[in-house]
């Protein structure tokens, strides 16, 4: 257990409580460096078990690394893994990296970034992923109410809270992240009670992206904290996707940066974001593909030829030789082949294109 | 002059007509090869002193590869190099590839495709670059017509066309071709009088893609022609930029599906493209930069700090100490540099924020 060397936060409080006891006194703790000393003001205020008790009376769990059901994902944030992880939810353990598809983007969603988050949300969720965001409003709550719409599997949608997850914030999401609470999983790695600051909203950025094997930003200004969110995932390695839109919104600029940068790999629905966590092939999208056109796999002689073809009255074979540039004999073949396909006709010895319908 | 190695077109009629007028035989051409033997059949049809005179009237001329005037770019398709360029514009020569940027799309242009490349198109021949397109309907035409409007430059626009520079195609854009040829340039690898087809459609995106250091698409379908002059452009190791839209609109699933491969940078107004296509630092864009925050800049200590201070009522150094996790020392440094910032204020030896209007 390196003390010494993580992150600030009141999830360290417990580590000292602990270390503090096997200490026996209150001294103990100088010779523990800065981070723990920062903590020291703190250590009369320490409730653990008050805090280990609200945690069950929500009806969830205290998560640390050495448990089984630990997110292996975290591992990869290093020195900044968090120490506990407080879930709030029916179910354990989370759904495994390539099972967690993150959505983030921006509070003030426009019309069209809500309709986007929700398709790709539900149907994500339809499935059998995990869409993962932070609970907030705007593209955030979208993407949890859509997959909880449309889930699944155990686990539809989790939400990375900035406080503890007693706490419903911002308060005009309280019903939906009692339903969040209720179907997948509020989690956070500061204890019940904690209020959600501004640092707390940065560092959980980073957990987000952990958990995921891909970040999805759908709408985001030029400076956004879905951005953050997004460097977290690219610094992790993880696959970052944007949604394009209107160059004239600015809900999209925060989007096309990352597209111009080369962060983020350019994203139009669910299909192909599922490609994009999928390990196995089974989440592959269907190819889109146009209209087949008539001249789709001819060659070029065949194509020079269907260009001389004229469309109303027909002509001799040797007239399209001339107009094509091709030997008679090159001609003779070419029309035969064209006039298997379909897309020739002959009139008393004479050729034309034969339009299909 | 390699005659055996090159594409098919009546542009090689020329050629052949010179080496039979060498060979002074009809029965010198048997020895070329295939692609020779083929235009054997139009050489009756040749005319080319007409076709010459043809270009004069038109206020134009012939451009060979051994005239100064050149595109130098050109080059760089190698065997399918265009053995001769006809050239309908007051000026001479062609703007050197850093000066050309291509403009592509959708014939079936919408209202957004419109406006954004006319904007695009007006603000780059503005700068004095030239506008390179094909002058079709739909996105070409709002290139061309926009860099007419905004050029700056002797050659604001310039329009490729797959048939003669004497044929207004399609019929509904004379007006501006007229506008172009006056004003900018019409080009063609084939002679006056020739008509377009399908496969000079094709040819004719190579000759675009070659002379600019930019092919911008638009709007494009998920297929489209507009995408074979990106390809060709990519193959030149040219940059491709690629407009977003609406994941809901056709039109723009060819250029989600460009930047989506990597195949095109993603671009938003013509100062981008600029940057894309300016070797020197002249055609910069200006950073775009979102509001500055209050907290920007801050360091992760004073961060903690200006979270933990009270928005409303003023508390002492040593509750901020706690709240924050900071040691009184940190708190008070950080207090001093918060205050100099207009991030803090002091009442009666007690701190709050400072919310900055």
């Amino acid at each position: 257990m390196a003390i010494g060397a993580v992150h600030a936060g009141p999830e360290l409080e417990h580590r000292i409580f602990e270390v503090l006891q096997e200490a026996g006194t209150l001294s103990g703790w100088q010779g523990l460096g800065p981070a723990v000393a920062r903590w020291a003001p703190r250590v009369p205020d320490l409730a653990p078990e008050r805090d280990l008790d609200a945690i069950r009376r929500l009806g969830g769990g205290l998560l640390t690394p050495e448990d089984a059901d630990w997110p292996a994902s975290l591992a990869d944030l290093g020195l900044s893994e968090p120490i506990a992880l407080w879930v709030r939810s029916p179910h354990r353990p989370v759904p495994s990296i390539e099972r967690c598809i993150a959505i983030v983007g921006s509070r003030d969603s426009t019309a069209y970034g809500a309709q986007v988050t929700a398709e790709i949300a539900y149907s994500l969720a339809e499935r059998g992923l995990s869409v993962v965001s932070g609970g907030a409003y705007g593209i955030d709550a979208h993407a949890h109410r859509a997959a909880l719409a449309g889930g699944t599997g155990p686990y539809p949608t989790i939400a990375v809270m900035a406080g503890g997850v007693d706490r419903y914030y911002p308060s005009g999401n309280e019903e939906l992240l009692r339903s969040i609470a209720l179907q997948g999983a509020m989690i956070s790695e500061v204890p019940p009670g904690s209020n959600p600051t501004r640092y707390r909203f940065l560092q959980r950025n980073r957990i987000i992206a952990a958990l995921c094997s891909v970040t999805v930003v759908v709408e985001a200004r030029w400076r956004s904290g879905a951005l953050s969110t997004a460097h977290h995932a690219d610094g992790l390695s993880r696959c970052v996707a944007a949604v394009p839109g209107s160059v004239y919104s600015a809900n999209s600029a925060g989007c096309h940066r990352l597209l111009r940068e080369g962060s983020a790999v350019c994203v139009t629905d669910a299909a192909e974001i599922a490609e994009l966590a999928g390990a196995s092939g089974q989440n592959l999208p269907t190819e889109s593909t146009g209209k087949r056109a008539d001249h789709d796999g001819l060659d070029l002689q065949d194509l020079l030829l269907l260009d001389a073809l004229p469309l109303v009255s027909p002509t001799t074979a040797e007239k399209l030789c001339t107009v094509a540039g091709l030997s008679l004999t090159s001609v003779l073949a070419g029309l035969g082949r064209l006039e298997l396909m379909g897309l020739a006709e002959r009139t008393n010895g004479n050729w034309r294109r034969n339009k299909r319908t």
